[in-house]
């Protein structure tokens, strides 16, 4: 048998460097971009360059898309000269946008009818898991089409996780976005907190760091807020397009979530102020601003 | 020269192990506890138990105090019978409770009035830290004076952070709860979030739990809000009390902490519902009762 056909749909920040790897790999890959000059690198690298994603669709057996936001999906899938008009019955789609969950599975209902379906693997680990392929992989779908799809995944991060049925991956990503926000909004409490009491705040992340008050965002955006480093890892508008899918699932269970809410609200701030394309932890200027620093 | 005499106030859980490293240090160690049968261990180990807070003082160069709250600390200081009475001059006081900056720096005044001083020197790391003498220590006063303690924090802790002057200790601890009780609020959240969606939040927690959303509160915390398990490691009512000294600190200079704040409410309702003595995860429980779980 032949190797596995891949096409990729959406050469950004992330999608390029997660192509590549692909390529290196070895696998057959059709590539398509909006704006087409993003795919001359892998183009001259050996990938097909597709003129649309039906055509990225015609050659491959599994299409990765990685674009920006839920409408993106829909279109470059199943809108005019999507993936689903050229993949052949038996193809698999797998989305790694953070997309909203009831796209997903109004998408993998229009590709069954095609005899196709979709795994929604939305990632965590920004540009540099990208480049690295170390991204974490949060994977919803039928349990044989995640199996399918792993060996791909295996180039492209280190964690993969099995979620359920569709729609899994993109929640256990908003999951994951509640922890993050919040947990960067403590971080700025407490520096604009020692900062106010004129406490020196690398020495106080030093200090309460390998305890209960310990994260990720403590110990690499901690010290970016204090040096005031606000060049985006990610972007505030990127976290407020999450943060709006998170508060939208959660009103249709209801759930009440005040802190991630209120998160939103203050990065609402923030893009007011025109902070939206700075990293989420300007975040804590907002904080600032309302306090007497 | 003969070796540094210790006293010990105040035997609780966190208190008493603390002591019995201590004696087991080879320290010449003199204790007093409120109730005192909470003696009776330390004593039959060669431990000297006095009849007041005084009487330690007037036995020892260097007194601890781990207490409850600020008046607490000062009653058994600065009180009738404190230790101050009985402390010579070139005495030291070492509190390592977790209260209010404000009455440490009055302390250490009068302290300072006979010849005396004080180092705050607030800890993290639980009943279990104190126990295994793996206590995160944070220390304010005279340098001279943070040095002349060292050996003392050596065998109780093993991260001890000089962070400035008398009250600094107090102010890193409250940035230590600021992070640990908005970090408690996102896992709750995510969590929450989790089970109304029907995701495993345990295979979420494992999914997120190696990248930009980790904590030591998901970590250790959100398996035992998926498990109901509410028993107390930190207790709801004493993360208020420390609470409440973030807010009062955070008004006085004054800055805006909208999440610490929020918490604070939060975990007043839970206090409300008869859980002050839970575990802080169930804070969980809160916002499962105002949502459709």
């Amino acid at each position: 048998m032949d190797a596995v056909r891949v096409g990729f749909v959406g050469l950004g920040i992330m999608g390029k460097p997660m192509a590549g790897h692909l390529l290196k790999a070895g696998y057959p890959l059709t590539v398509f971009n909006r704006t087409r000059s993003k795919t001359d690198e892998l183009g001259s690298q050996g990938a097909r360059v597709a003129s649309t994603p039906a055509e990225v669709g015609a050659n491959a057996d599994i299409v990765i898309t990685m674009v920006s936001d839920s409408p993106d999906v829909q279109e470059v899938v199943a809108g005019k000269n999507g993936v689903i008009e050229g993949l052949a019955p038996g193809g698999l789609v797998i989305d790694m946008s953070t997309i909203s969950p009831a796209v997903e599975r109004e998408l993998d209902r229009q590709l069954r009818e095609r005899g196709c379906s979709l795994v929604d693997a939305p990632v965590s680990g920004g540009d540099v898991g990208a480049k690295n392929a170390t991204l974490a992989i949060m994977a919803g779908g039928e349990k044989a089409d995640v199996e399918r799809a792993t060996p791909v995944f295996q180039k492209l991060g280190k964690t993969i996780t099995y979620c359920g049925a569709v729609g899994n991956g993109q929640l256990t990503k908003l999951c994951n976005q509640i922890l993050v926000s919040i947990n960067l909004l403590a971080v700025s409490e407490a520096v604009l907190f020692a900062r106010a009491n004129n406490l020196d705040p690398l020495t106080m992340i030093q200090a309460v760091q390998g305890g209960a008050a310990g994260s990720w965002q403590l110990a690499n955006l901690g010290p970016r807020v204090v040096k005031r480093d606000f060049a985006p890892g990610f972007m505030i508008d990127l976290m407020q397009k999450d943060l709006r899918l998170v508060l939208q699932a959660a009103d249709l269970t209801p759930t009440c979530l005040p802190a991630a809410s209120l998160v939103h609200q203050l990065m609402s701030a923030a893009q007011a102020a025109g902070q939206g394309r700075e990293g989420t932890q300007g975040l804590a200027k907002v904080l600032e601003k309302l306090s007497s620093l």
